[in-house]
């Protein structure tokens, strides 16, 4: 009878289907006992035994594949591959399938929210007033400043659709990625200039990052790059830890640059680093896909891929060609 | 010479134009030596000999026209006149102008960023995050749920117009004031309903309201319709305080009742109550129109229409009489 691990947490918590499909189809199943992103050395010692995956973003790497000897296929609750060592998975014949539409309306969605929240500082006075202090901040409206998005995948595109709602306001963008061809779509509909990294740097009162992580996007933002920004600038990373370099972040914040911030995703989760002394710097835990309707979701899509790999039916969510050559151009 | 009581504060913080419209027109100012919202006494104190008051909300009463023996006019620096006593105005003589439609660009982002902030836990998981604690709140967005607006005006619509980029998101309106006639022009549009606010209260997953203080707004939202509400829905006041209950509203989440508020505006300002012990309770400055672009330009229509008073020219900016009628019908 075949087994799945089910690492992801929280899994199933809001919409019983996903394991319900599951028990439906006789399948045995293990939710991650220890309830927290596990490490690789703890997944290592859970995974001996079980024939598929369903996934989240704990690294499963050669070290965990060569404990895993029953493993045949990973089924991922979400989008980037980061976490899975793709070319392992590949020379075993390991099957890798995701969902990559799932989260993303759910993460543009909280984007938006994050630039409104830090251009207008409500975090910031909403930990006043619950101190007893009055103060009127000053803030800026989108509309009236320019938006640098890097990475035009269906997260950034996703961002783009929101802020046209917000009047005649200026975008930048940058992708290396495979969303090239459709450039023109966007660029006609509204007020969009493709430019470099360093432009979006340099120009951005806001930085957006949308891109996957990779060789090329492993701290990408450095303290270089940081310190090209205006001064009262603001960066988002919703995306994944690592590529704004934490370290990094946190001299240069500290140091009183940037007017702000917001990080949802970090270079080791839970996260208890050093970011949590900038009060302008807004922590969530990686919350960008935790839509209750998103995150249903992604866990049925996985399910259901998983199902369909043990009950020998056709699979719909394998990840594509491009994901394998990214690693293989250098993580 | 003529001599002017700028009360609102901040003023001619970001951008000096308004000082300097004065200065060139040889128009001699005092600005609010308190540098806090002021009272009806405090007003009162200060008043005499000034010949227009550039107003923020401060009450400005029988009791303070009875100290202001030289007031020929009230320049007020954004939309609600509910603090201007209209009909004691009208009785002396005195002339009441207003600037309506810059504040509301900027409340109707700030409402969009709290109910993303609300829907999606961002200020508990930041709070927490702050504090070392990992845990990631399940969300909804905006396009699961359904939105009720309470007050249709330039900022009810506002806020419409955001909504319409995340979907096919569920809208019920009610109002009952003079933007009824173009009804018709929004429905066509989106997924809109009209309703009774009985019926906004017990549907919707967010309540947010955007009318006037009036005697029929005044306490609006008590705890018996509080109580309507679904238990986990939000409220968001970036209105007028005193629209929604303050006391009510402590009582029944205090209790367990709604998943969040967003309060930025009260009874007294500034605000020092007990809504601060409810962390679910975004808690903002009156912060609504501050962003500096609407700020700026609520600061110079209405400093242009007191220098058009002073110098003889013809006003722009005067109430009409609908306001007046509404503190006729009751206030």
């Amino acid at each position: 009878m075949p087994k799945i691990l089910i690492t992801t947490i929280p899994f199933s918590d809001k919409n019983r289907l996903p394991l319900e499909l599951l028990e439906q189809a006789n399948i045995n199943y293990l939710i991650n006992p220890l309830n927290k992103k596990l490490t690789e050395d703890e997944l290592s010692e859970i995974v001996a035994d079980f024939d598929v995956i369903i996934a989240g973003t704990e690294p499963i790497t050669k070290k965990v594949m060569d404990a895993a000897t029953n493993l045949k296929m990973i089924s991922r609750v979400g989008i980037g591959l980061d976490s899975v060592d793709l070319l392992e998975a590949e020379k075993r014949g390991v099957i890798v399938s995701y969902t990559p539409d799932a989260p993303a309306p759910a993460v543009a969605e909280l984007t938006l929210g994050l630039m409104i929240t830090l251009l207008r500082s409500v975090q910031l006075s909403n930990m006043e007033m619950h101190n007893g202090k009055w103060h009127r901040f000053f803030g800026r409206r989108l509309s009236e400043i320019t938006v640098g998005i890097i990475g035009v995948g269906r997260i950034g595109k996703g961002v783009i659709e929101h802020l046209k709602s917000f009047g005649s306001i200026s975008i930048l963008l940058n992708d290396t990625g495979s969303y090239k061809q459709d450039w023109h779509n966007i660029e006609k509909d509204c007020n969009i200039e493709w430019v470099d990294k360093d432009t979006i740097y340099q120009k951005a009162d806001i930085v957006t990052i949308h891109t996957p992580l990779t060789a090329q996007t492993k701290n990408m933002v450095k303290k270089e790059q940081l310190m090209k920004m205006k001064e009262d600038a603001i960066i988002i990373n919703t995306a994944r830890g690592g590529i704004i370099n934490e370290d990094d972040l946190y001299e240069v914040m500290q140091a009183g640059h940037l007017s702000g911030a917001a990080i949802d995703v970090f270079d080791f989760e839970p996260y208890a680093g050093k970011l949590r002394e900038i009060e302008r710097c807004i922590l969530t835990s990686h919350m960008g896909s935790m839509s209750i309707d998103c995150r249903a979701r992604m866990e049925i899509e996985a399910t259901e891929e998983a199902v369909r790999f043990l009950t020998n039916q056709p699979l719909k969510g394998v990840a594509p060609e491009e994901e394998y050559a990214v690693q293989r151009d250098g993580l």
